[in-house]
C-alpha cells in the first residue's frame, strides 16, 4: 500500500470518515480468536479496515447471518476440472472459494515453463486469488516422452514471482529420501517459501528422512495411521477431498483440539461436473462437520490454517489489513453459501455466480504435434503363438493389473476382441513428432465397437486412444488432432461425442455449462458403445501413468511400473 | 545445511548408520500433532533426524521422562536483568528456555547500531538462541537526551540479518493510527518480517487502525477484554509475566482450543534473581496449568505458537529437521526441568549450567559522557513563595502521580524535605556532556538520609538520583562515573553498596550469582536508609519514563506526561 492510501485508509478505521461498504450485523466468524460473535465489519477498497460500528457509503444488512473468510483449497491441478482458470472460478465461486493453491503440474507437462506463464497469466483479475506451487516431477519418469522438462533451475528461475508459493509436491519420494542431488536442488530452489510432498503410504523410517530433506506437507494419506504419523513429523497433511480420492472421511479422527493449525482441505483433482453439484471446499467442511469436527475447527482448517501454512498474507481471517474475502450463510449446521465476496464486492449469490468477466488471455500455442496418425501404424505382427501382457483396469482405482492372454488374431496381426474384452490401446507421442507409438492391449472397457480416444494422458498428456477397432482408433486420433486436443467417442467412422481441448490438449475453452455437458454426452455414448465403467475417460487418461503400478502403456510402449522399466508386449 | 552434510544425515534418517544420540523412551510432548506418547528421538550433528526406533552411539534413557521442546520467550529485554547475555543464559537455561526475542530497546537508547551489533555478536555460540526485534522507538520522546537515535534507515539497514525478527514494539502507538510517515516508515522497513505493537490500553477504533497500519503483535493487555479485542483484530497476544507487570493471571482465560496458535508467553523485562529464584517461560507454564490450562496448549504457546508467530525456523518442536532444543520433566503437573540440551548437548541438569563458555565479546566504548557533576549545579533557588509539582511515586506501579507543595527551603533554595519525604530528585545527562541537568522532587522513596543513584534510568539512561541532601547526590554522580555507569547506594558520603554496570551503564559483567548479591546489598542498604519501597532503584529508574503519565523529570527537566509537553516546578 502507497503511504497516502494507507494514511486514507487508517482515517477510515478511526472513524473520521465514512468506508466504502459495511457489513452490519455479522455473525463473525473470527477464526483467529475462535469466536463467534455479533458485530460490523468496515470494508474499504478491498480490505477489512475496522470490526465494530462504524459509519459506511453502503450498509449491508446481514441480520445475523454468519459471516467467515471465502475458503481455500490448498492443493489442486486447475487443468483437472478441464476448465479455464476463469470458468473453474464460475465454478467454485458461488461455493466460497476464494483463494485456490494450484499445482499446473499438467500444463507444464505439455508446455513447460510457458504453460506456467500461461496459467499465471490467465488466472488474474479473478473472484479466487490463484497462487501457484511449481510443478517439481515434470517429465514424471524416464518411461514417456513429455512435452517438457523442468529442472531446479528452471524453479531458481520463478521462485521469486508474490504469486508463486513454493515448490509442489515431490512425488519422487524415493529420490527425496535417498538423497538424490537432482530431487534435493529443487527443494534447495525453494528455500524460504513452502515445499510440498506427495508420498502415498510412506512410513517409518523413510519417511522421517524424506522430511528431513525439507518436505513441508503431504496429500496422499488414505490411512489415518499414516496421516497421524506424517503429522507427527511436522508434516502439513492436507485432507484431500477430490471427485476420485476421496480421504476426507477417514482422516477427520486426525483433528483433535491442539492441531488444526496443521491441517487443510484439498481436492488435488476435481472434475467440472463435481465441483458444481457437489461443492468445492464448502462440501469438506459441510462433510468434516457432519462428522462430529467442530464447525470452528473445520473453518479455521478451511481458511486461516490454509493461509498460514502456504504464507497467503492477508488471506483466511476477518480482521483489519485482511482483504475482504468473506462467505455469508444462515446455518453453522448446514453451511450452505449463500454469498460470496471478493475484495468486498459481492461475486455469487444463491449459486449465481456475478463477478465480472476479465479480458480474455490469448491461448498457448498449439501442442498437437504428431508424425503418426495412419491406421497402419497400429498393426500388431504375430510372428508365432504367444501370449500377450495385457492390462487390466481395476474399478474405481488408479492402479491396474496384468494378466497373459493369448490374443485374437487376424491376417497375422493380434486385434481387438470384443467378445473377451480385450480392446487395443494405443498410445501416440503428441509433443515433438517423434513418431513414437505404443500399442498394447487393454480389459475392463467393454466396448462392442468403436474408440474412445483423449489428450488427457497422464503425466505426459500423449494421446491415448482404446478401440474395437484399428478404423476408428485412426478416426479418432484424426479427430483429436483436427480438434487440436481433446476427447472423442467415435462410432463406425462417426464422431458421436467430443470435447475440444484446445489448450495444451487439456483443458476446454468453452464455458462451465457446455463443458459439463459434452463431458455428459461422452460418457452417455460410451455406455451406447458397451463401456461399463463409471468414468471411461478418466480411467483412459490413467492408462499412461508409468509411476503406479502394475501394467502401463505409453508412446515408448509397454511400461512394468512394478520393476520400473519397458517390458514387452508378448511374454 | 551443505548437500553433502544434508545427504549423510537422509542416511542415519533411513538407519542405514547410527545417529549420534538417541533419546530412548521418551514421553513425546509432540506440539505438531497434539499428544503425548512414547517414542524415541534420534539427534545427529545438534538437529533431529528421526523419531522411532535408531540405532545410535549414544543412548539417553530417559525411562518415560516427559520430552518437549525447549521453551522460548516472545518478548524480553535482556537488559533488565542487568546480565550478559552469557550470564543471562546461565539463570534460564536451567529453566528450560531455548530461544529467547529479545528487543535491545536499551542498548540502543544508549549505543544506538553499536548497541545492537553488540547484542548480536555477545548472543552468539550461547546455549540460547537470541533473535532479534530492531528498537523502533530510539528515542522515546522528544522530552529526554538519549545516546541515539534510530531512523527507519538504520532498520532497514539492518532487518536482513537472520537473527532480525523483525521491528520492535512501536511504542509510538498514536503516532502509528494516526498515521505519521516516521513510524509508517518504520513498518514498511519490517515488510516480511515480524511488527510488534506495544499499545497499553488501547481498545476500538483506533486500536483498528493500529492493526491496520500493520502491527502485528501486542504483549500490554492487563485486562482480558482488552486482550480478546486484540486477538479479534488479529494481533499475537503475548501474555506477559515479568518481575513487576504481571499480567498472566487476567489473561490466561483468553485462550480457548482454537487460538494457541494466536498466543504467546513473555517476560519483558525481569530481574536476575527473579528469572533464577521463580523461573522464566517454565514459571510461565506452570502458572497456567494451575489456571486450568491444558498442559498441551501451554506448551505448544511456550514452544511452537511463538517460533511459527516470529519465523524461527527449526525451532519450537521435537520432528525431523528442528533443532535438538530439548527439556526433559518428569511431572506434566509440577513441570520442574530437569534437563536443558541445546542441539542435542545437555547444557543444564537440576537447575545446574553445565555450558561451555563462550569467548568474551569486549564491551562497547564507555558511554559515560557528563559535563556537570558539581553540587552546586542541583541548587533550586526560590525567588518567591511558591507550590512545586513533585512527583508521587504510585508502589508497584508504573504510573505516577502529580501532587503540589510548598517547598522546605534553607538560604533561599528548595531542598529535601525528609520529614515529609519529599526528596530531590536529580537526572544528569550523560550521553553527549550537554550539561543538562534535570531537578525536580519526588514522594515515596522515604529516605531519611543518603542517596540512591543509577544510569539505569528509562528510556534515555541519564543518570537519576535522588538523595537526602545535595552533598550524597553529588557522591552518588561521582561514583557512577567512576564506576562507568551503575547503581549505588551512598550515605554520608560513603559507598554503602554498588552495582557496577560498565556495559553502556546498564549491564554488569560480573557473574550472576555476584549481580544478584550485588542487587540485594543495594536494596538492603537503601531499606537501611529508610526506604520502604520494595524495589527502589527499579522505581528510580522509570522516573524518567516521558511517555506514561504523570509527571516525570528528564535531563531536560519536568514533563507532564500527560499533556506531553515540558512543565516547571514551580505552579
Amino acid at each position: 500500500m502507497l503511504v497516502r492510501e494507507l494514511q486514507r485508509k487508517l482515517s477510515i478505521a478511526r472513524g473520521e470518515r465514512p468506508a466504502e461498504r459495511l457489513f452490519k450485523n455479522a455473525n463473525l466468524v473470527n477464526v483467529l480468536s475462535g469466536e463467534i460473535y455479533r458485530t460490523h465489519a468496515a470494508v474499504d477498497d478491498g480490505r477489512v479496515v475496522g470490526l465494530g460500528d462504524y459509519k459506511a457509503k453502503q450498509i449491508i444488512d446481514l441480520k445475523g447471518a454468519y459471516l467467515a473468510p471465502s475458503l481455500i483449497d490448498g492443493h489442486f491441478h486447475v487443468e483437472s476440472s478441464m476448465l479455464t482458470t476463469r470458468e473453474f472460478a464460475r465454478a467454485v465461486v458461488p461455493h466460497g472459494t476464494g483463494v485456490v493453491v494450484i499445482d499446473p503440474h499438467e500444463y507444464a507437462n505439455v508446455l513447460g515453463l510457458d504453460g506456467i506463464r500461461y496459467v499465471l497469466e490467465s488466472s488474474k483479475n479473478l473472484p479466487v486469488d490463484f497462487f501457484i506451487m511449481l510443478p517439481s516431477c515434470v517429465p514424471a519418469t524416464p518411461f514417456e516422452t513429455a512435452g517438457a522438462r523442468v529442472t531446479a533451475e528452471d524453479l531458481r528461475l520463478m521462485i521469486g514471482d508474490e504469486r508463486i508459493a513454493g515448490v509442489a509436491e515431490l512425488m519422487n519420494y524415493p529420490g527425496v529420501y535417498l538423497g538424490a542431488e537432482s530431487e534435493l536442488a529443487k527443494i534447495e530452489a525453494g528455500k524460504g517459501k513452502n515445499i510440498d510432498g506427495h508420498a502415498p503410504g510412506l512410513r517409518g523410517r523413510n519417511l522421517n528422512a524424506y522430511v528431513l530433506a525439507g518436505v513441508q506437507s503431504d496429500h496422499e494419506s488414505t490411512e489415518l495411521a499414516e496421516a497421524q504419523e506424517k503429522l507427527r513429523l511436522g508434516m502439513h497433511v492436507l485432507l484431500r477431498e477430490g471427485s476420485t480420492e476421496r480421504n476426507l472421511a477417514t482422516l477427520v479422527p486426525l483433528i483433535n483440539s491442539h492441531n488444526a493449525m496443521n491441517c487443510s482441505f484439498a481436492t488435488d483433482d476435481k472434475l467440472a461436473g463435481d465441483l458444481v453439484s457437489e461443492g468445492h471446499i464448502d462440501h469438506c467442511v459441510r462433510k468434516a462437520t457432519r462428522m462430529g469436527l467442530s464447525p470452528m475447527a473445520a473453518l479455521q482448517i478451511a481458511t486461516i490454517s490454509t493461509a498460514r501454512h502456504y504464507r497467503l498474507r492477508n488471506f483466511g481471517a476477518i480482521a483489519p489489513r485482511y482483504w475482504a474475502d468473506f462467505i455469508v450463510f444462515d446455518s453453522l449446521k448446514k453451511l450452505v453459501v449463500r454469498q460470496s465476496y471478493k475484495k468486498g464486492i459481492l461475486v455469487a449469490e444463491d449459486g449465481e455466480y456475478l463477478a465480472a468477466e476479465p479480458a480474455l488471455v490469448p491461448r498457448p500455442r498449439s501442442t498437437m504435434n504428431l508424425r503418426c496418425q495412419a491406421p497402419g501404424d497400429f498393426k500388431v505382427c504375430l510372428k508365432r503363438a504367444a501370449r500377450m501382457r495385457v492390462i487390466e483396469v481395476v474399478p474405481n482405482q488408479i492402479v491396474t493389473r496384468q494378466f497373459l492372454a493369448t490374443p485374437r488374431t487376424e491376417g497375422g496381426q493380434a486385434v481387438s476382441d470384443v467378445a473377451r474384452d480385450i480392446l487395443k490401446l494405443v498410445v501416440v507421442e503428441r509433443h515433438r513428432a517423434t513418431g513414437n507409438v505404443g500399442v498394447g492391449f487393454v480389459r475392463g472397457f467393454k466396448l462392442k465397437s468403436g474408440a474412445l480416444g483423449s489428450t488427457v494422458a497422464h503425466d505426459a498428456h500423449n494421446v491415448v486412444v482404446v478401440g474395437a477397432n484399428d478404423a476408428d482408433i485412426g478416426r479418432a486420433i484424426e479427430e483429436l488432432v483436427k480438434m487440436q486436443g481433446g476427447q472423442v467417442a467415435i462410432k463406425e467412422g462417426r464422431v458421436e461425442a467430443e470435447l475440444g481441448l484446445p489448450i495444451a490438449g487439456l483443458v476446454s475453452d468453452r464455458p462451465l455449462k457446455e463443458v459439463i455437458e459434452r463431458i455428459a454426452a461422452l460418457n452417455a455414448a460410451a455406455r451406447a458403445m458397451g463401456c461399463a465403467l463409471e468414468a471411461p475417460f478418466m480411467t483412459l487418461s490413467f492408462l499412461s501413468l508409468s509411476p503406479i503400478p502394475e501394467l502401463r502403456l505409453t508412446d515408448q510402449g509397454l511400461i512394468d511400473a512394478v520393476r520400473m522399466r519397458r517390458t514387452k508386449l508378448f511374454a
